[in-house]
């Protein structure tokens, strides 16, 4: 039985997997692709702000540490997890179960996208995920933010400083009674076209144009670039029966990192805390890992001391 | 007036510093010693944990990125923040009063000593603050703890896998009855000593062996390593009159690093937050910059748009 599996190889998978090495658990990382949204996602290319560059440097260096140690990862896919008997049995795809006295969960979070014609095909060309990496990019030009979360509406303030039209598409009206939706509204460059869905993204190489419609009327907009955000779906479906997470999914932490399953520990994007950046991620990852730490010191049998590696 | 000013030069502020220059927000740096104990600390040499590294390293380029910033940075210290009319107001000892919309105080915090004999000559020499990033170079050799934070007793336990023979020195009961505690006391190598206090700290060059007392009577104990670790003094008295705080003086933040005050924002060790870990600083400072970044966006005036630098 190991110490400690952490599943997943994103930022706070590796964060948490390099806190553990440190502290020489016997640890065990699952993961499908290490490096997670941080080297796989089109807006790192172009990205020019520093606090980003920062920790993804860090990113790199933590996952070049982990992947030289043999025996402490495992390439695979984490089917489900479930508890018995004070042990986590850690069930995969291709390897069978591993079990351990403590678990971290750090899957991570899928953005939602748009089922209409252009959405796949223009993915990268002019359609983004991230309005706020790409705002200085856009100085001059026309911009639309398709969704209402908070990064939707703070990604659209952004753009209004920099570009000279920016069009919030807001299908719903979550946000829309905060103050960064009021500040939109005081910004004679944004138009708030509420009530509206996208119907399709078109474009021969690059994003043109964007076709939208409310209750039958279809509006067409010339955009130079346009970023979808209409939220993030958790990867917690290996959890969903043990743990307690909110009505979208994601899992609860309180301030330790800890989920309501005593061992069970769960850090980044996969959970309800806030802010998906990549230095955050960093840091929840290495909380997760130390309360993990406490756990197994105060868990582990002293008949039988930690393996020290 | 500023954007943002942020308070501290160590990893929390270093990294709140790094974020807000990247959103390219009108930001100054406060700071006394940039780098804050992640530079100035003894138990860094000899350190050879990776985790701590990899963290170190990342805040040594934050340090010089944040250093070559002309107009971002200002050595002074603090004297005092207030808030008036939906600003605020940061009083420097040698400088005069800079104001801006939103704050961040990072100033950290700072172990307690011990006023014995003793205890400021051997700093360093086998007296550290730190029993969990030395644990490994005590193999086979006699420590002690004094104290009974959670760190403390986690360091114990760190050093029980390790050491021949470790002390804990309990002058109170504060978390005694933690399954910590609970584990410490079923190891055969470990001695609790609890209700002494240290009155004097002996060695040479090095520690030899710490005199304690308890009802008059006094017992030395011969040791390799004595770490003291009684806990830490926030530096928070310059908001000691505006912020909520415990009773400790630790600032309370929110799952989002606010503070009871709007507009102002806190990471790091100065606060209510778990872990004194250098990777979670790093994540503590970049949300409270996200967070100040949104009421920044938020409370702006339209008509002057933020500074683009």
């Amino acid at each position: 039985m190991h110490d400690l599996i952490i599943i997943g190889g994103g930022a706070a998978a590796l964060s948490s997997a390099v806190y553990a090495l440190g502290k020489r658990l016997d640890m065990l990382v699952i993961y499908e692709d290490l490096d997670g949204k941080a080297g796989t996602r089109q807006h790192i290319s172009g990205q020019v702000v520093e606090e980003f560059l920062a920790g993804v440097e860090a990113i790199r260096s933590f996952e070049r540490y982990v992947r030289i140690q043999a025996g402490h990862t495992l390439r695979d896919r984490v089917v489900e997890v479930s508890k018995t008997d004070g042990a986590f049995q850690v069930m995969t795809a291709h390897h069978g179960i591993y079990e351990s006295l403590a678990v971290i969960v750090a899957t991570g979070a899928t953005p939602l996208t748009l089922d209409v014609p252009g959405a796949r095909e223009l993915l990268g060309q002019g359609l983004g995920y991230s309005a706020t990496t790409h705002a200085h990019l856009l100085a001059g030009k026309t911009a639309a933010v398709i969704g209402t979360t908070v990064r939707a509406l703070r990604g659209a303030v952004e753009l209004a400083r920099m570009a000279a039209k920016v069009y919030l598409i807001a299908p719903d009206d979550d946000n829309l009674a905060t103050p960064l939706a009021a500040r939109l509204r005081e910004r004679s460059n944004v138009e708030m076209l509420e009530g509206y869905t996208v119907r399709e993204i078109v474009g021969e190489i690059s994003v043109e144009e964007l076709v939208i419609e409310r209750a039958g009327q279809t509006v067409r907009l010339h955009v130079d670039a346009a970023f979808i955000d209409v939220g993030l779906s958790p990867n917690s479906e290996i959890v969903r029966e043990l743990v307690q997470t909110d009505s979208d999914g994601f899992i609860w932490v309180d301030d330790c990192n800890a989920t309501s399953v005593p061992g069970l520990f769960a850090a980044g994007d996969v959970t309800t805390s806030f802010g998906e950046q990549i230095m955050i991620a960093i840091g929840e990852g290495a909380r997760a890992a130390l309360s993990a730490y406490d756990y197994i010191l105060a868990h582990a049998p002293v008949s039988e001391p930690l393996a020290i590696g």
